[in-house]
């Protein structure tokens, strides 16, 4: 009874999330729901790849919180469209949050559009909001076991980025046993290490955004 | 409707988290429900404490992963018995978990019980288990916005502890507003900084962790 609820709380999610996407698609809008622990650095990566790829590309966030404003308010004063969502203690964005988020933004020409889900490794990852990829933090403090205790989430990910490659020196944190067991569960995972606090890494990163964006639009 | 089946689960955990304390009562088990994001420094904890008060206590841990027994096996090598619960994809533990997980342990002269949860900043405050008293572990590397953004684990906690203190020099963690919001959600909070890594300030939390169990078994 209980898997049958929740099997079909996910079955309308799916549904919603794939008219999320067809509304996308028409509108040619590149879409990432971006996920990790939290702290991880979320909001830190949004506002970096916003200050690279501004303008390039028109760029528009949807902040996932439970409550306040801050991650929105960050955004903001970047001179970018921003729509808070708060999910009211749910530990997740789902697709009908994103569906009733959108009038507020203004999709006409926005290449990118940036859904920072709540900080959570576990719940996200099961919830589909018609993104075209899912991507995923794992910061270097919270330890390389990280895959085999939360796989769901490295499996469902098209990329992990390892963040705070600076504090490297500072906190005992396997790098090849990240990579390692993120790959056993999901051999095409995409891995950037960067810092977006020292900057190192991130050009790979801003590249490969880049290069999915232009071969969304033009295919 | 949805509400409603929300409400019929936390008040059939309500109940199952009673009966487990009518027993820890009886058997005078102080317990501990140890929640955080992942890689905060749960399972490092529990390892100092059962260093530092094994002599004194009779200790048993039970460790709540979605997957694997990575944390079990940590906490076996120190002799202490220890309990893998394995949630299956579930985002945090509950009464019934731990109600299955007891005829595992011999619960007969144990003192201090910890049941580790999974690593969540969310969902885990929503669930009794049955615990004496909740205990939430705020990573500096996090930052301080984290109250804040997750209220209700800082208002549900009597305890906060601020760990990896050694990383103060390299993340920007405005110490004085992470204890400041807390303690505007719940100002019973009581705060320990610490670092598991460098054993500073863990002296304060072992000797508050032995009044609490000596005040429960001689009330």
């Amino acid at each position: 009874m209980k898997v049958a609820v929740v099997k079909n709380v996910l079955d309308a999610n799916e549904r919603i999330a794939q008219d999320n996407r067809t509304l996308f698609d028409k509108q040619k809008i590149f879409v990432i729901n971006l996920m990790s622990s939290p702290g991880a650095g979320k909001t830190s990566l949004v506002e970096k790849t916003i200050s690279a790829l501004k303008d390039r590309y028109r760029i528009a966030v949807i902040e996932g919180d439970i409550q306040d404003t801050q991650d929105a308010d960050r955004i903001s004063a970047l001179g970018i469209p921003a729509v808070q969502i708060n999910t009211g203690g749910a530990c997740h964005i789902d697709g009908n949050m994103i569906r009733e988020a959108l009038p507020s933004l203004e999709l006409e020409g926005i290449d990118l559009l940036i859904a920072e889900n709540v900080g959570n490794l576990v719940c996200p990852a099961e919830f589909k909001i018609g993104e075209n990829a899912k991507v995923m933090i794992l910061s270097t403090p919270e330890g390389a076991d990280k895959p085999a205790k939360y796989p769901l989430m490295f499996q469902e990910s098209a990329v992990m980025i390892i963040n705070k490659m600076d504090l490297m020196p500072y906190v005992d944190f396997d790098l090849e046993r990240a990579k390692r067991t993120a790959l056993a569960i999901n051999p095409n995972l995409k891995i950037f290490e960067l810092s977006c606090k020292n900057g190192e890494g991130l050009e790979a990163w801003y590249s490969w955004l880049s290069d999915q964006i232009e071969s969304f639009r033009t295919p």
